[in-house]
Formats: C-alpha cells, sequence, structure tokens
C-alpha cells in the first residue's frame, strides 16, 4: 500500500455547503455548542434550560406501562421486519382513533401516516410541499428545522410575526400581507414552541378563516398536545378542518417525554377531503418510501402505549409543569435585564427579552448566553436561533429545584454583569 | 363552520412533482404494489421473494441476546432522552471497536456516525456530497435509493456497469471512462445486493487503486457484511482506506436480521485523515443535526447487542442462508426462460435474466412479475427497479420449504406461458 506519498489530489472537498448553513444554525447545533464551552471544573451541576428534554428528570420519566410495552413489543419477535411506507397499520389505526375522540368528526387509519418523530413529519412536509415556486408561511419566533428543511429542498419561506403583547398570537394582517398566489401553507405551533402560549378556540378559528381566505393549508404543529396547564385548555386544529385542510403533526415525544423514541404522525384532519383530492397524503408516503422508517416494535407498541397509559400520568406530569413554569416564571420577574412578556401556559419554553442596555460588556444574546454558560453552567438557548436577536429561549421542563438553582444562578449572572453595580 | 359551499379556490396544488417519480420507482413501492395486487383468494401462502427481510421466518429470528438488551435499555429509562447528532458515545465506540477488529488500524468513536439504519446513511452521504456541480457514480444494477436521494438533493449521478460475466464484478474501465473533474465519489455494495456476489480482496484493492488515480473516495455499502456464504470471505473496504479514503455504511439490520431495528452507520475507515482534513465527517453531523434521528434506547443497547450476541447466531444464520441459495439457484437453474449468470455467494439476493422470447404474451420483468403475483402469489422484484429491464431480482432469504414452494411455482407459471406448451 502506498502512503500518500505522491500527492493525490481527492477532488472531493468542501462539502455540500448548504449543509453547513443549515445545521449549523440547529438548535441542536447551538446548545450541543453551549454545552461544549461548559467549565468543566465547575462542581455546580450543569443547569440544561436550552432544550426541552424533561425525560432525564425523574419527576418527568415516562409511564411505566409505555416502557413495558416496548419491551413487550421488541421481545415477541413479531416486529422486527421492515413496516411498509405509512407505518403499520395498527398504530395508524390506534393514532386515528386517539385524535377522532376530539374532533367533530372521524379520522381513519388512511389519514395517518407514521413518522420517525414529528422533525421527521417536519421534514416531509416541507419537501412535500416544494413544488417550483410554492412558497410557505412561517412563524417569528419559531422552531428552526422548518427554515433548515425548506432551504434544503429548495422551498422559499416568509416569516409571520407572533406578537408578543397579544399573547403570542398570530398577526393575522401580516399573513395576509405575505401571503401571494404562490402560496401553499402557513405553520402553526400549538401549544407554541418557543413562547409557551396555547391558542385560543376563537384564535384558531380566526387562522382557519384567513387560510381559507388565501386558498392555503394550515399545517398544524401539535407536538406540545395537551401541554397546556393554564386557563385555556388544548383545542387541535383539526376542529377547524371544515374550514381548511388541516395537516396535523403530532408525535409521543413531549406527551410521554420520551424524544428519543422517534415516533410521531402526520394526519389529514381535513373532512371535506381536499388533501386527499390533491394528493397531498399519497405525496407524504411517496416521501416515507425512500425516506427513514420509524422503528417498527416502538410503531408494534404504539396501540398499548396510547391504551395502558394510566390518566394519572399526564396530570401528574402537568401539575409538574405548572409548578415548574410558576417557579420560571417568578423567577424570571425577579431579574431586572429580562421582560417576560407572557406567563406560560403551555408547552415547555418561555420566550423573553433581554435589555443588554443594563448589561455590561455583553454584545448579544448569543453573548450573554456562552458567558452565561462557561461562568454559571447554565445553558439557554439564544432567541437568534429561532429568529428573535437578543431575545432567549428557556425551558421550565427541568426538576424544580435544579430549574430554581439555574435561574438564581441567572440572576446572580446578570446581576454581576449590570451596569449599576453596588459591590464590584 | 361553512362546508365547502363557496368553492375556494385551494393553492396548494400537485404537490413536489419530484418526490413522485424518486418514490414510485422505489423498491419498497414497486414491492408494495404487488402485494397489492395479489389474488385474495388463492389459498397457498404467499411467497415473498421481492425484497430482503427474513426476520420474519422462525429460522431467521434475531438472537435472544439482542431481543434482551434492547428491552433492558427500553425498561431503564436511561435512554429515553434526546441524543446528540453524531449519536450515542457508547454506540459510537462499540461500533469502532466492531469495525477495528478487521482493519489494519483502528477507528475511533470520532470516525463513527450513527444513523436510523442504511438507508438513512445513503440519504446522508447523497446530501453531504451535494455540491453545486458535483456527480458521483453508482453501480448498475444498484439500489435506487441511491438514484432518489441523489436526484432530491440534485446530485448528478452517472451509472458504472456490474460484469455479469465476471461474477459481477466493478467494469473499472467504465468507471475510469464515466469520471471527470466533477467527480467526487464512486458507490459499491459488497456484499452486493442485489447481485449476490462477494468482491475478492484482489479486486477491492484494484477498485482503490482506481479511485486514488481518480482522486474520489469510495462509499462502501457494507450492510451485508458478512452474509458471505461461499468461497470468498467478506472483506472490508476499509482494509484499502491507505490507498483512497473509503466511507464505510453498514448496520445491524442484515447481520441480526433486524431491519426494522433502524440501526446504522456511517465511519470513516481513513487512516490518512482525508475524510477529517476535507471536513466530510463534520458534514455528516451537520447533517443529522437537522435529520432524523435513530431511536435513543436501540443506540444505548448497541454494546450490548454487539457484546452478547452469540457467533452460534451468525454461523447458523449463515448456514441456513447457504443453504437457501442453493436450493435458490438450483431451483432457478430448471427454469427455462431463467438465466442465472452467478451462483449467489453473498447477501441475500440473485439477480437473473429473464428470455422473454421463449414466453408468450409477457412484454417486460414488470408484466412477468405482475402476473406472477396475480396468477400464482409470488412476489418478485422486476429488475427496472434496479436498472436491469428484463431481469429479476430474487430473494432467498426465506424459509427453505416456502422458497422451494415459490420457486416452484414460477417454474409452472413459466411453462404455462412458454411458447412451445406440450399440454394446453
Amino acid at each position: 500500500m502506498e502512503n500518500g506519498g505522491e500527492a493525490t489530489k481527492w477532488r472531493f472537498g468542501a462539502a455540500n455547503p448548504a449543509l453547513e448553513a443549515a445545521g449549523r444554525q440547529s438548535i441542536r447545533s447551538i446548545v450541543s455548542g453551549l454545552f461544549d464551552s461548559l467549565d468543566k471544573s465547575d462542581p455546580r451541576p450543569v443547569a440544561p434550560l436550552g432544550h426541552g428534554d424533561p425525560s432525564a428528570f425523574a419527576c418527568f420519566r415516562t409511564a411505566p406501562a409505555a416502557e413495558d410495552a416496548i419491551a413487550t413489543a421488541a421481545l415477541s419477535g413479531k416486529h422486527n421486519c421492515y413496516s411498509r411506507a405509512a407505518g403499520v397499520e395498527e398504530a395508524r389505526s390506534a393514532v386515528a382513533a386517539h385524535l377522532s375522540r376530539e374532533l367533530p368528526y372521524d379520522v381513519t387509519a388512511g389519514d395517518v401516516v407514521i413518522t420517525a418523530g414529528c422533525n421527521h413529519a417536519i421534514e416531509i412536509m416541507m419537501a412535500v410541499l416544494a413544488a417550483p415556486g410554492a412558497n410557505v408561511l412561517l412563524p417569528r419566533p419559531g422552531y428552526p428545522l422548518y427554515e433548515s428543511r425548506a432551504a434544503l429542498c429548495g422551498l422559499e419561506f416568509r416569516h409571520f410575526d407572533l406578537l408578543p403583547d397579544k399573547a403570542w398570537e398570530v398577526d393575522l394582517d401580516g399573513v395576509e400581507a405575505l401571503a401571494d398566489e404562490n402560496t401553499v401553507a402557513m405553520v402553526i405551533v400549538n401549544p407554541n414552541n418557543p413562547c409557551g402560549c396555547v391558542y385560543s378556540y376563537h384564535h384558531l378559528a380566526k387562522i382557519a378563516e384567513t387560510a381559507r381566505k388565501l386558498g392555503i393549508l394550515v399545517i398544524s404543529d401539535e407536538v406540545y398536545d395537551h401541554c397546556a396547564f393554564g386557563s385555556k385548555p388544548f383545542v387541535p386544529m383539526g376542529v377547524f378542518g371544515e374550514i381548511a385542510p388541516v395537516v396535523t403533526m403530532g408525535g409521543i415525544s413531549k406527551r410521554w417525554m420520551v424524544p428519543g423514541w422517534r415516533l410521531g404522525w402526520i394526519v389529514a384532519t381535513d373532512p371535506c377531503g381536499v388533501l386527499r383530492e390533491k394528493k397531498v397524503i399519497q405525496s407524504v408516503i411517496d416521501y416515507r418510501a425512500i425516506s427513514v422508517d420509524p422503528v417498527t416494535f416502538v410503531q408494534g407498541a404504539l396501540p398499548q402505549i396510547i391504551a395502558n397509559t394510566d390518566k394519572a400520568f399526564f396530570e401528574n406530569a402537568m401539575d409538574v409543569m405548572r409548578k415548574t413554569a410558576e417557579i420560571c416564571y417568578q423567577k424570571l420577574m425577579d431579574i431586572e435585564c429580562i421582560t417576560c412578556p407572557h406567563k406560560p401556559d403551555g408547552s415547555m419554553f418561555v420566550m423573553v427579552k433581554l435589555d443588554l442596555s443594563s448589561l455590561d460588556g455583553i454584545h448579544d444574546d448569543v453573548d450573554f448566553c456562552s458567558k452565561l454558560a462557561r461562568e454559571e453552567s447554565v445553558v439557554i438557548c439564544p432567541g437568534i436561533g429561532l429568529g428573535m436577536k437578543d431575545w432567549l429561549r428557556i425551558t421550565f421542563a427541568v426538576d424544580p429545584s435544579l430549574l430554581e438553582d439555574g435561574l438564581e444562578r441567572v440572576k446572580s449572572f446578570c446581576k454581576r454583569h449590570g451596569k449599576t453595580k453596588e459591590v464590584n
């Protein structure tokens, strides 16, 4: 064997430059970077307030019935095989029945495609809608995987605002102003990541009417379905499926606190059959045929996961979440350089505004988060990752005492870097 | 709610047309279509010779230690969380150690990225290499997911031939003729799907030398690693990583007979560090950050799956495969309108040529497979799905008696449709 002696010129090189941009701006990359920059000599526990994954904390551990269902399915030997592109039939039926309970009509197994988590559902829908020239309307602040996946498949995206002073409702005038004859869809996230709000029945109805007026479909990202612990109940967008066709995306990651199980779904909640007529669901299945499959035995376990999980598990999880959201809000109210426009009542996050003018030597949200990670071992996601420079996204889906401790450290960090220091 | 009375003009429409083409030509769609066309009144069991999934048969059931490892990981509650983009560290280390045993150098955890199956690895590598203007060289016959994924991300592909008369070796002169200054990689599949061959040490060395001469990397799809039951042992392409940089792709789907578990890997088997220098592995991780994750507890179970699976499991599986390959070859030799250029000694497939001139009223391979499915409840993949019109891909990874029965039905089908019928 030669040992590179003759200095071969390797032609492959800087790989696809689109990837670097898309991948590096992902929340995951930003948060990973912050974890990598932690001071390992700090004896305090890391407060992971940057991403929504409560599964590591005992108080948020999933239901035993769900873990048992997985183990039983894995040991059965019946689900080691490939599954069909739309998913395992029993899983599709279980999701259809699960969602139909809260809709004024029934969805059927044929309306459901099982995905490898809700992120996969986002990837699929962006690819499906990427007809030449089409554009899609995305919320700001939002979840940047939409932008990354749209960019990768050449789908143009435009941003409408969520309004902090109106409990982060959708700026529907803005939506109308953005749309043109090539607009095919708008995305809503409810309960909302990153804002921590839950949309009312009334607001969702107005969204549907706007979509109808524009002739576009609504993609409703409901991965945080039922993660609503304030006064407003969660209402599925599919309730308004007769007004405008709705593609509902969801999964078990958040409600069952198992983001690592990677099981989600895309569902046509569209009683008028527009999505079928337009072959949108067939297109989803076409993409699934050349994409990743959800693990077969996780699909096989899904009917039991849904059927056997005790109601008390969900109630208890929401009780803890209500408590941690309250801790989070109270602690943040007590930090001068941070403003919280809306007390969170849903999802696992809150968006807060950073007042840089009251801080010394902190350039922006990224600088704030980098220094905070290094000095206080607290990881928080800078707003820029969600389209809102100089804001922060904080998760409260964390063990209550660690959350309190972490936010206490944020407070002392802000004090230490405040312009009006009393003691140096 | 309105009920569509005013005939809203929905703007979203025929979804991304690229998907339809890419999805419909997938093996999965072709084979699904054949399953859908079966005559349900036929009392005989379906002979599924169209796709390689032996997991449904008792004689190919995975090792109990592997199923136990999954159940243990799922019940531990330690792997319900998200994993990092490169994968769970313990899984990366386990894959590195597993592959290093057969290489003249060590790969490390940093060289390994865990994927949601080998199909995901294909998706990732096509996306990573899709720099503007680049092209990649793919084998014909091949595995059409390469073409589908390359097309979706705008990566040009060109086909070199595998030579049926030379035990399906790569036509290296053809490779040299195809390559130009924009060629970045060539793909080999070894052991080979669909041809059922295993490449010799000598042939792999020549492939590496050709790649070096052209300045391109070798993507070696080794998802059928060690599925070699003839006289030639499986040799990993990474053995030649000093001659040309090799990206090795693999997984547990085939060797452990668990395609539904969706666990694979991309590994830089490249002792000279060209891939690191060119940031190929970083680019793989960038893509993974905005792509689907493998299930965390399956990753968590991987070290135990590798460590605890008894050698006897693999030996037994290969003994059965050797037997079914022999049955398959002997039965096919006995069918007049089918020619088998190479007795299979690896993977789970054999490619055979259809002599249409000896058949009556059969137009092509697709027609053959459609009629065969309807009349005989035998599903076989038409060669067109792999780039070879009027050939067939047949799997022998099937219960031996069902395989014999199925090929007996193929024989009577061919007789019945033969031009020289003795009895009508």
